[in-house]
């Protein structure tokens, strides 16, 4: 007998049906020997809904009540859960964050959580029950009700699946994590098996499975995640630690992303602290940046200012969202960097390599360029991590530049 | 300066401007000086959409779940109601049940308040803070939610009121109570002040204010409560202790209640024990007696059975709705019992007058009983405590009985 966390997202819990489907999955899982945890979401919607209520009534709602308010969506699912799995034979318990101890900092709509009292979970599984949790949702030391922020279920059951020692299903809309995203690459493939390291470069570059966080807690815990669809009962994607992530190819998936926006700062004095302003001004007005590429000027053929000072070209993206304020941080200091020129490109997507593989396979990189350049797609733009390769490439080619690395690097399947 | 307890009802909160507005009475209040503390009932229809997801999942639900579910009404009142006082420039906080510790016994569904530990209270108020508690809401020693039974944040905040010190304004859709209900008799006048008393009477009569419990409280801690509309500013009535209570008539109000339907054994054995057997019996099913009558035998022209025995008559009211269960009950007791027969009637109400001046008037009933007949209203059947006399009459008299004796104890405006 093993113990199993479930955790089922707002679209698994979306109507009545949909809560019963769940619960008879739940009890299907309890009988066939195991003790069950469920995590739920608030019904998909409902946490809409609830924020709508807020916004009506004041632009910028005080974090604390927003998140007293949000955190109904879940209690109302747990609870449901629990009638639904005792209507059909089971016993059941709905546990909140306050009930549980899901201790949290007291960061309201983005919380961390600190630790969990496993206690009375490992009581209702004694007593034969299956423990239905809120997700998204605890309390910080004084008992002020927290949240994890969009997504923040997936961490809820991550986490508890660390702190009793479980594996982690996550249910949900789609059947598992793909190669690339199928509407752009009718090759794309399911992967069965990807590394932490793997998904959270995946995800945090828009395959949205799963919260980033979640990932980072199951990595740090070693918690196996099963992420699957909560309408079918085909395996989908194990979430695994790098050892037990078998697929021994270099590139495990191709990421597409549409929403960044280049901005380049030309000609600033390249000297200590100039990169430092720049992107302390963009944090001070809360304004993330993802890719930043300097080019180290090169001696010699480097560029100089009218008073022959060195000079470098600063690239980096931020959310097509976040541009406009980012504009206007740039007009403040970029007379202070002694900027030549200010450039701003909307008409760009970012496409991704990431793959375990490329750590240990030399020339990765220039199969990638290799591969955009065939297709006569010029590259904007580069970053690298270890297991990632980004390029910046005009909107125009987003499809096209994405089939090419899928198939290019053989991640097809047989269709 | 002084502690003013405010509940805002359903219909009070039932829509963004409500909540809003509700919020600038709780602000106008502060600004003149006093601390507020809001109390909150979920938003009309909320409890009931709620109840219904409820009750689609199974026909009877468990009632822990019950509660966790329907407490989540009022913690989405209470925190967009915080919201409002904060977006017109207030300061507020939000408490719920576990926050406050409202502890209450593990009766869900209709917990019973122990004790509540106001200290997070006062500290919000002398932070210059409006504190807004989710109503109908507590938890019991465990941690588990429990909620008060429908109207229970009326009895929420009695009870806050009495645990602060504080006078209590309950905001309804209606701005006070009434002689009698104004759809029946045009002369029906609100009345100032009623004392506690009174208002339990006439609230278990039909005149569905405050929930009869929240009177209790009132009265057992000495909580002075005004009933008031929301939607106005007149004063509505003063629910208070007796000594307060100025109105020197000899009759408060008069009630109606459609609902009772009458049950009559004819001819059972008069002996220690029968009627506890019958209304045993009736108890065992759960079903709630209203008016007992029992003729005491005036011997010499008592009734006799086919032996000679004793007999006498019982009569006794319950709910409509308890009436097929009630037959039931009858059909098994009834030869135990010796009833020569039993009889049912649906086609009656029940015509109340409530007032503490009748304790030291005489002749109270006997004016009734001249004012019925005065207009050729047969009476059923009478009984009477120390400040409420009732008659059971035909239904179609139901409207000409409650203005026949609203005017003639001179309840009437000057309408």
């Amino acid at each position: 007998m093993s113990l199993i966390v479930q955790k089922f997202g707002g679209t698994s819990v979306g109507s009545i049906e949909r809560i019963q489907r769940a619960a008879a999955r739940a009890l299907a899982t309890q009988q066939a020997g195991h003790d069950v945890v469920v995590i739920v979401s608030a019904m998909s919607g409902e946490t809409n809904r609830l924020l709508k209520l807020a916004s009506d009534i004041a632009p910028v709602p005080d974090a604390r009540e927003m998140d007293a308010l949000a955190a109904t969506g879940e209690q109302v699912s747990a609870a449901l859960m629990a009638i639904a799995i005792q209507a059909q034979g089971g016993k059941a318990r709905s546990f909140l964050g306050h009930q549980l101890k899901i201790l949290t900092d007291s960061a309201y709509t983005k919380a961390r959580i600190k630790a969990i009292d496993a206690q009375r979970l490992h009581e209702a599984l004694a007593g034969g029950k299956i423990a239905v949790v809120a997700g998204f949702q605890g309390v910080d030391d004084a008992g002020n009700i927290t949240t994890l922020g969009r997504g923040g279920s997936d961490t809820s059951a991550v986490a508890i699946a660390a702190a009793v020692g479980a594996e982690c299903e996550i249910y949900t809309d789609v059947d598992g994590v793909y190669t690339t995203d199928p509407n752009i690459c009718k090759t794309a493939r399911k992967i069965e098996r990807i590394s932490y390291e793997e998904m959270l470069e995946l995800a945090s570059l828009g395959a949205k499975v799963l919260q980033i966080r979640s990932v980072e807690v199951a990595m740090k815990y070693g918690v196996p995640v099963h992420v699957r669809s909560s309408f079918s009962d085909v395996p989908g994607t194990w979430v695994v630690s790098e050892e037990q992530s078998l697929e021994s190819v270099t590139v495990t998936g191709v990421a597409l992303d549409r929403n960044e926006a280049r901005v380049m700062l030309v000609g600033v004095d390249d000297k200590p602290g100039v990169v430092a302003q720049i992107f302390g001004a963009l944090a001070e007005e809360n304004i993330s940046v993802d890719m930043i590429i300097q080019n180290a000027p090169s001696y010699g053929l480097e560029t100089r200012g009218t008073s022959g000072e060195v000079k470098a070209d600063v690239t980096f993206t931020v959310g097509k969202a976040d541009l406009p304020r980012a504009k206007l941080v740039m007009e403040k200091i970029s007379s202070g960097v002694r900027a030549m020129s200010v450039r701003y490109e909307e008409d760009i997507v970012k496409v991704s390599i990431v793959g375990l593989g490329m750590r240990t396979h030399a020339g990765v990189a220039a199969r990638m360029f290799q591969l955009l350049a065939a297709e006569g797609i010029n590259i904007q733009a580069i970053s690298t991590s270890e297991i990632k390769i980004s390029c910046l490439v005009s909107t125009k080619y987003a499809e096209l530049a994405v089939r090419a690395l899928h198939d290019g690097f053989g991640l097809g399947g047989k269709a």
